[in-house]
């Protein structure tokens, strides 16, 4: 992207290309932020509930209304064993523990509501907990919330743990984003003074906002809003790193070999303990991890696509900033992750961007005349290229000859598309004048590179993945794909570019943010909550790092769509129809 | 008490006598402090280790040093999982439960330390949970302390828990004095604005400070003084009014009818909870009680005492602002306590202090004379009269006939010394020019009358607790007194008085603070813990404030030493010797 003259003289700069001789403070105008918010707000869809669901059965936390009988001379008992009398004689609940902050109050609350009161009872681990006493019958309602912690975007459902329906969901970017646009450099920043604390504060934040958003939109029958407080549950996935720095501890290990977390499977810990502006005693739990990039999105994952439940061979995938991937069936689960970076989300390419209003989704390229047309969401004049238009534009590219099968681009085409820029060979996708810029957009010789390595990471991911269990892709009876980047994908151009395998097409399913879904199925059932752990436990984990068979594999993928065009015979039906025409 | 001119021109006033017309601060002046300071330290005496003790049998925390596998490519664990694997192996020990402070520092630790690590572990409540993870082989030392919270006094025990020996004791005024001498004004104070949370610091600072005075004085091999955070665990007695304040548990119902706690059993906490400066992961736990006003300091005395467990019929009796009784045998507890007030700590009498320097603890009084001759705490000039001295005196005056059975002063008494005073009849135990204060030390009518209801509550309490279960006094085998109290008190005159039931010397016993010893044992051994709720859920309570048989038994022990001198033979035959001289 290039800056206009009009938005130079304004004052703009890009942060890429400045020097900084000083100390400085960055302003994003507000206008990028709500453009932002606005295309977020759409990955989170509506959700309905995909399995039978009981909350007497299947739910750990649970509302109970007790009348309890009032003291007296002639029995003393104190108040919390005479409401524990209750529970037992009414419920059958025995051996509850209740907190500290729950004895402050319980005696004027017992005596203000005349000894009616409803009692919030967490059975997650371990002893039955009191979350809270309510005065009066306030069984009508309950809810959770099921947080995704994505290192761009965070989704945040809010549940109502009656009917299980998810009634309100919001997504933003994830706070910490200012802080560094991946992984890495967030445990960098982390790892420095006080970063730990800051990004702690930053993504609780964004979680606390989206948690008002939902709860001031909910619907019920009187009026509009809940109390964010009446949220009584929080299950919480998110990559590993995510989840440290959301617990405060510290990730630097997860980037140093041999690549270790303080914990995979994090204990339940208090609402109160990570400042989440929901109850304060509500049981918050991160559900399990694998490893240092096999985090609870991707276990999640595996649980809400059914992968780990599968009677044919399936290969999971969920792109985002890193490519996390399983494959297995019901019996054996091995996974791996490849740091692909972030190109797929723009970064890196020189006209990239995210997938928001502007960006070139799709493109075709006329055989003939070599040029193209696009799609660009909004429907406005284009700014750049998102994930899928370069997927598609790339592909397009090799399929008309544009490039040859090293990416390189073919400056012998007959267009003034092809041309040398700055940064070498490059192709015009948009003129000057039909861009919202006011400028050419392009892709550069740099960008196909970059585009390259990140789908070779990724297939070479595949296939060491398929040969640990002596298989090959071949085998594959279904492909899963999550994360919000599936949504816009077009499987022929990605299998095109060598990004998929070549599988029959109905052999794909895309299933959207599968992480947040996992932590809504584990907010809701207690089966599936011990299933996550129990796929955590059992899924076998490949370290790339460790492993040259991955290397020699990714030598291979760097080419459209492979060197080994055998594992792409579509593609190569493709190009012989082209060589037809 | 009176202040003397030289006071009074200094500025001191007596805040019992003065009005107040505005806001006002109150200074006690220092020298008094310290006076306080010294004789109180004293209470606090040597305590040796009664019982066995292994704490690898009976001890609920411990430290295991480890020796973990550093991880590597092939073995990625986690560092809690790799840790968890050592005690597995090493220990045997399984699912434990590591808190987020623990894990927050956990990763640095183990690297630093190269993987060698002494870990500290609670196991006196559920799972396993690790307290904290410490560098290297730290396994030399344990410490845990015994607490006793008086309404008047706080003691401190550090006890070395792998020896079980305390180490170090220390003592001193509940800070909570300047917002109310007894527990009722306490428990009004604690009911307005912000009272609960300010008597809740003060007790927890009067705790710290003598937690770092024990600290500082330990003697080890290598050196003076440990860090207040090596306190790993810590025990906790009082009564339930300091039990619910030191939790920051409203206390208001204990003192309106029908008298209900919050809870009798409190939840073993954090000491970070309640910013209790030992290790803030240490298990702080608050031993249970039985009612209102049967708190956890009887619960622990029966325990000390061995009341619990005795062959014989037992009573015990602990007199501290209030007198809680306990009768029973191993077979059968009943137990109740009376509104004695504070009169045995010298308040409510005209001239009455507590036993500090200054006070006269013993009186005689020639028959013939008249003349008393005394002893002083401190050997200096008298200032007043303590509960022992108080006790003594009236027995002397009823002796040699200054009073009526009654407890009228006998105004035809042929000596100077008895007189009417401002406050009616009155005797005359020192001269202005004996006397510290340079004016008459006398006792009142009043105080009299104050000092029989104390110990008529207190006699009738044994009389309807033995009625209760179908016996008398007589049947008492064996009396055993708690309480500092104790320590300075001459059975022969509590006798006299009627304070004591009229049994055979050899049948009491004085066994000093029997709440902290209870602390202390339970702190030490899993078992004595798990005896003293034994004790709490078998002991019955009386409400005396529910119970007629109990006023007539207060009003027939309103006289010198009962209306019915059948159960006093023994001051009978002293009377009738009298006489006879």
């Amino acid at each position: 992207m290039r800056l206009s003259a009009a938005d130079l003289d304004a004052g703009y700069a890009l942060a890429c290309q400045t020097v900084v001789e000083s100390d400085l403070e960055i302003f994003v105008p507000p206008q990028e932020e709500i453009t932002r918010h606005l295309t977020t707000e759409k990955t989170a869809a509506k959700v309905s509930i995909p399995f039978e669901y009981d909350w007497r059965v299947h739910q750990t936390i649970a509302k109970y209304f007790v009348e309890i009988e009032p003291p007296s001379l002639a029995d003393n008992t104190d108040d919390l064993a005479r409401l524990e009398r209750e529970l037992a004689r009414s419920y059958d609940l025995r051996d509850v523990y209740a907190p500290l902050s729950v004895l402050r109050t319980l005696a004027r609350t017992v005596r203000d509501a005349e000894w009616r009161v409803t009692v919030v009872i967490d059975r997650g681990s371990g002893r039955p907990r009191i979350v809270d006493v309510l005065p009066g019958d306030q069984t009508l309602s309950l809810y959770g919330a099921a947080v995704d912690i994505g290192t761009t975007t965070v989704t945040v459902y809010l549940v109502d743990l009656f009917t299980g329906e998810v009634v309100e969901t919001a997504a933003d970017y994830n706070g910490q984003i200012k802080r560094g646009e991946d992984v890495i450099s967030r445990i960098v920043f982390a790892s420095k003074g006080n970063g730990l604390v800051e990004l702690q504060s930053l993504v609780v934040n964004t979680i606390n906002k989206l948690v008002e958003r939902v709860t001031l939109r909910r619907k019920t029958a009187g009026s509009v809003g809940i109390k964010s407080h009446e949220i009584c549950k929080m299950t919480i996935v998110g990559n590993s790193t995510m989840m440290h720095i959301l617990l405060g501890l510290p990730p630097e290990q997860i980037r140093l070999t041999p690549y270790i977390t303080t914990i995979n499977h994090p204990p339940t810990v208090g609402a109160h303990e990570l400042n989440l502006n929901i109850h304060p005693q509500a049981p918050v739990d991160c559900l399990p991890g694998v490893a240092s990039f096999m985090g609870a999105d991707i276990t999640a994952g595996v649980l809400s696509s059914g992968t780990h439940d599968a009677d044919r061979v399936t290969l999971f995938l969920d792109i985002g900033t890193n490519g996390e991937m399983v494959f297995g069936t019901r019996e054996w689960l091995v996974s791996c992750a490849c740091s692909a970076g972030p190109a797929f989300e723009g970064a890196g390419v020189y006209h990239g961007m995210r997938a928001t209003t502007g960006a070139i989704e799709e493109v075709y390229i006329n055989q003939k005349t070599y040029e193209p047309t696009y799609r660009v969401i909004g429907g406005g004049k284009p700014r750049g290229l998102c994930g899928s238009g370069l997927i598609s534009l790339i592909a397009e590219m090799f399929i008309t000859g544009v490039t040859d099968k090293a990416g390189n681009i073919n400056l012998t085409v007959p267009t003034p598309r092809v041309r040398t820029g700055e940064h070498g060979a490059e192709y015009v996708i948009a003129w000057a004048n039909e861009s919202d810029t006011g400028e050419d957009i392009v892709i550069t010789k740099p960008d196909v590179d970059n585009l390259l390595r990140a789908k070779a990471a990724i297939y070479a991911g595949y296939v060491t993945l398929a040969r640990s269990v002596g298989m090959t892709l071949k085998d594959v009876e279904q492909m899963l794909i999550g994360g919000s980047f599936g949504q816009y994908l077009n499987i022929e151009k990605a299998i095109e570019i060598g990004l998929l395998p070549d599988l029959p097409w109905e052999r794909f399913h895309f299933l959207g943010n599968t992480a947040a879904r996992g932590a809504y199925m584990a907010l809701l059932r207690r089966d599936a909550r011990d299933e996550v752990a129990a796929i955590a436990k059992k899924m076998t984990y490949l370290e790339l790092a460790a492993d040259n068979a991955f290397n020699d594999q990714f030598m291979a993928a760097l080419f459209l769509p492979h060197t080994d065009m055998t594992q792409f015979p579509s593609v190569e039906k493709v190009l012989e129809g082209q060589e037809e025409k």
